[in-house]
């Protein structure tokens, strides 16, 4: 059990063995909630198949819960490096429409091309048609703006509008403290009032 | 020593005591020099009759360093809460006009209302003509938001392109972890590619 535990992100031997300890001291029925719980979103979870986002296995198959609902508006596609950052976006209760999930960003230095992240299945939806937005929400680092810039030229000549989040000074900082790339960002995006 | 080293801000008792059992045992001349770096800066420094910079005495009088130089972009004027931002933004290099202090920013709640920062001054300084654009880069919080507002509809009436700092995803985070408030603002001032 402690070798099991010590497989998952930031758990060490002795995180792990705190943990074994504990179930150990528990009621049977603590560990093996915890056992069934990762054996049942192992066996139902798998990836949907249009926007690649982590999704249920139910009697309509394993299309996720977002591409599930009719009421969100189809002609928009925002475009995220994990499924993680869906959660985010969800929260803030802007957005109504589709996503697509690239499963990570292209990053030359660590032989990542585009060929590795879901680039070409983007590519595909849009040229189906009935898009008319694509934001690209790669993160606001490195790789997420190589992987920005190359869809957007790949997106292009789809005659599709192409769109990005806007990058600058967060919410609630004092401006005193804010980076330089950030503040350069800032005074560049700037926008008329 | 002990009591007026207290005064600073983050330095309580055993701070201070350090500081003062520290300079004893150096030689006298560490200690004069201290001394004579703060009495010379709070005779010479005072603020800039124009902006409200932090300005140095000078042949010139206190004009500060930034208003001197006549190279500068006389027609745009960036208003900022405090001088300690200025710093930030020169950092970047992505600025060459002027500046304007507001000392301050609204904050009812706080019973700081506009008479009690430079906005009469800034209003007084784009009347005088030849100002083409105030950026307004107060801070991302309530209070900067609320007298962005406050300047952006004084300027109104005196026809003068007004524009705000772009507020988003600050460069080099994981959209993972980004607030719900920044990643709203991020959502809505998307631009086009």
């Amino acid at each position: 059990m402690v070798d099991a535990f010590c497989q998952l992100p930031g758990v060490g031997p002795k995180t792990a063995q705190r943990y074994a300890f504990f179930l150990v001291k528990q009621a049977p029925d603590v560990g093996r909630r915890l056992a069934d719980a990762i054996a049942s979103v192992q066996e139902r979870l798998g990836f949907c198949p249009q926007c690649h986002n982590l999704a249920e296995q139910s009697a309509s198959g394993v299309i996720c819960a977002i591409c599930q609902q009719p009421r969100r508006d189809q002609s928009r596609i925002m475009v995220v490096e994990e499924p993680s950052v869906i959660h985010v976006i969800e929260k803030t209760g802007e957005y109504n429409g589709l996503y697509h999930v690239l499963m990570g960003a292209i990053s030359p230095l660590d032989g990542i091309n585009p060929s590795h992240i879901k680039a070409a299945e983007l590519l595909d939806r849009v040229k189906q048609g009935g898009v008319a937005e694509v934001i690209l929400a790669t993160n606001p680092t490195m790789e997420g703006e190589a992987t920005a810039l190359y869809l957007a030229n790949q997106l292009k000549p789809l005659e599709v509008k192409v769109s990005r989040i806007a990058c600058g000074v967060p919410v609630g900082v004092d401006l005193e403290f804010t980076d330089e790339a950030t503040m350069t960002k800032a005074l560049q995006g700037r926008r008329a009032v």
